[in-house]
């Protein structure tokens, strides 16, 4: 299964069937990603308009035995838009498919192409009184269809699911060059086996996603922000038990915050307000979004009441105004920047089952220690079971000094997770960089299935290869 | 890809390598469905009681080339149960697979095996403080590996997803007997391609799901049901979105019931009390399950004063207690008994876009009326377009006298809901029934999808062969 590059006699090929301003010079933008981890090799760059143009330009791929890589914000953090190895490929990059098709108001549903940026989806939701729950610190720059891929989580995941629980039908266009015409709007279709499952969260490895029908949701009545102080991490899983008792699916977000995330804001970024004079060990950002006449604020106040009284909240900030939600949620997302400051050795997107995480913090942190005196950023989307679960040396040193602990690092806190039952992927997705980390956690049946599949449906290999599943030139 | 018939000489080389008590004679309820459209052939009868034996019987087959009939509770309507042609099968029932594993209530997960009847899940559940919502006519004696393997709905989907949205997690064994040990309780794990989403709706033919971690969720502190007279379909949708901005998430039932349906309980169930002096033309049963301190009585109260005055409710009965609630819904559960007692010419599991409803059932109801006078009762989950869509004849004439009609009826009702954008078989499955149906109907992109994953997946045909897809018997 050799596959060729997308070279000049390639080019010529595809411009003698396809319409010359499809093709654009290889900037170097689409080499390039956020991490700097991968760089691509430059081929063909491709910008159809139409689901036609997609096919076309598959299905001459496929006869051409050429590589294609699907692009779609390039905000991926895992290397799945940067075929770096290998022959050259053609990359499909969506962005001029950016339409939202249709909104249907009393479906409660919204059309777009997949290069349609998160945040225009969610305008045109908002603009139609409805709520895209989809959000991420991305969400200026992503699209859909790389959400869609990547199984994009993010902040309302507790509430509203992660994209493919927002999705309910997909155009596509399959490795074969066939569309796949699956935009349906329908909330129950048991009519065979879960195609769009599959090429959710398949990183453009069996198929190009090029539209979507997603659900909106209403938008809440009342919505209010909190950030209270917790003991510990086993307190915050049980304030989240009491808040969902007391609000059932009012809970839009869940964020758990560490002491040495609020350090590293005043290290690095002093312009970002905190909340508390003095800095606590753990704190979580609760959002609110609630219906019927209820008031948002006044359910933080029992809330916090009722948490305090079993020890559950030490302190607590209520946001009275816009301005302060916002500087409530600064905190929490300029957390990322402030590790980008500070420079991580290691860093990792996992899960774990809920009961298990304040072990695995307890037991990860005793193992972090043993490799010197590292200093750990643990925060993210605790709801969810989702920690992003950073290692960085200690004041006045760089994580260069550490690079040689990187792997045992790695290695250490993915076999904890492992052992706990936990993922050492949660929401980033495997893309290049976490290959090996899926051949090495994957249940051996599954990863065999996965490979059954990728075998069927991409015969000759050349939808993103290398991606989720190691490729032929690896 | 010829199979072998599951006779005594496979009995012979299966008890050689699995303990004797594994097999049963096969009754005659393993080889009969609800509706007696199919009749099985018996061949041999295996209740495992360990995923292990699951997988050496699936071995056993693979190496044989028998057929496998994967069989939960037998209460599926599509004949996804029963392998009526081709070599007599090995019935594999998962009866003596009914542990509930686990509770995790702090997780909101339970873990149940395949041959846990739905019920007692519930009841699980509820012991611990929680829902599991997956609520259907056949909760008493459906199995939950059933329940995924046809991602069974019912009547709490709007709120709650079907049997895909409650779960996260299987263990089940492959077509080459491989065990896939998947049992995750992960919110969130983005490693790799959506096995669990592709066996939950497979109806058997891609593996055998042998347990599940599901979701749980708050039971609501305070319920309500109620019973409105609305105008017409198109009212009943615009009740929906009303409730909806009222109340968010708090409507957990939303279904349409016709007159004709009342009719048809006065026919034939006259001990069922019905909620209205005059029979009226369309009512709705909407059931609200609310939080924070919220009373659902107040809030339908509430509802139906608003759509009252927005000509959306004509009348309405608001249950005061258990009793009245428990007689609101037997009003609605009862109609499936009182159709198979006046006994449909044609039935239908529908789904339609929801704005196209109205649209629908106007140009059906026309096209019935070209028929003949025949009588056509429209029931079911209106919040997520599915409609029960079912013609009977004349008062006084017998559904055999239409049996001539049969076919043309049902062509015609699929092919104005395929017209519409909506799906031939909303939850029931495609089964042994359906199959010339998604023939015709899938997108041949899907399709041809669908069948390269069946053939990867399972090289031989043996797992539960001529459902979903045609066999090589058919």
């Amino acid at each position: 299964m050799t596959l060729n590059p997308a070279d000049s006699a390639c080019a010529e090929a595809l411009r003698g069937r396809l319409s010359q301003d499809l093709f654009r010079p290889v900037e170097p933008r689409y080499l390039e990603e956020p991490r700097g981890l991968f760089k691509g090799t430059a081929g063909l760059l491709a910008l159809p308009r139409t689901v036609e143009e997609v096919s076309e330009l598959i299905r001459a791929a496929a006869r051409a035995r050429v590589p294609v890589v699907p692009y779609g914000g390039g905000t991926g953090l895992v290397g799945g838009q940067i075929c770096a190895g290998g022959p050259a490929p053609l990359i499909l990059s969506l962005e001029r498919m950016s339409a939202i098709r249709a909104v249907h108001r009393l479906e409660n549903v919204i059309v777009a192409e997949a290069g349609a940026i998160l945040a225009d989806v969610q305008a045109a939701a908002r603009d139609a009184g409805r709520l895209f729950p989809l959000s991420l610190a991305a969400e200026g720059s992503c699209r859909i269809g790389g959400n869609l891929s990547t199984n994009a989580g993010g902040v309302n995941v507790l509430r509203y699911g992660n994209a493919r629980d927002l999705c309910l039908g997909l155009e596509a266009v399959l490795p074969d060059g066939s569309i796949w015409h699956g935009l349906t709007r329908l909330r129950k279709d048991n009519t065979g086996y879960d195609l769009r499952d599959l090429l959710i969260g398949a990183e453009g490895t069996l198929g190009v996603i090029t539209a979507a029908a997603l659900k909106l949701h209403p938008i809440p009545a009342s919505t209010g922000t909190a950030m209270l102080v917790v003991p510990d991490p086993a307190a915050a899983l049980e304030l989240l038990t009491l808040a969902r008792d007391l609000t059932g699916d009012g809970i839009s977000a869940f964020e758990l915050i560490h002491g040495e995330g609020l350090a590293f804001l005043d290290e690095t970024l002093p312009d970002v307000r905190q909340p508390f004079d003095a800095r606590p060990d753990w704190c979580v950002l609760i959002e609110l979004g609630l219906f019927a006449g209820l008031d948002a604020q006044d359910m933080l106040v029992r809330l916090f009441e009722t948490a305090a009284a079993r020890d559950l909240a030490l302190d607590g900030v209520i946001a009275q105004n816009e301005a302060q939600r916002d500087a409530l949620w600064a905190v929490r997302e300029r957390i990322p920047e402030a590790n980008r400051l500070i420079g991580a050795i290691s860093s990792h997107d996992i899960s774990l089952p809920l009961a298990a995480i304040p072990d695995f913090i307890a037991r990860a942190g005793a193992a972090v220690a043993r490799h010197g005196d590292l200093r750990v950023n643990c925060f993210g989307h605790l709801g969810d079971g989702n920690l992003h679960y950073n290692v960085f040396p200690p004041r006045g040193r760089s994580k260069a000094d550490f690079a040689a602990q990187r792997e045992a690092i790695k290695r250490m806190v993915h076999d904890l997770v492992y052992a706990l039952g936990g993922s050492f992927s949660a929401e980033h997705g495997v893309g290049r960089l976490k290959v090996g980390d899926l051949e090495r956690y994957a249940d051996p049946a599954r990863l065999a299935a996965m490979r059954a599949i990728k075998a069927a449906l991409d015969p000759h290999g050349i939808m993103n290869p290398g991606a989720v599943l190691r490729g032929p030139a690896d």
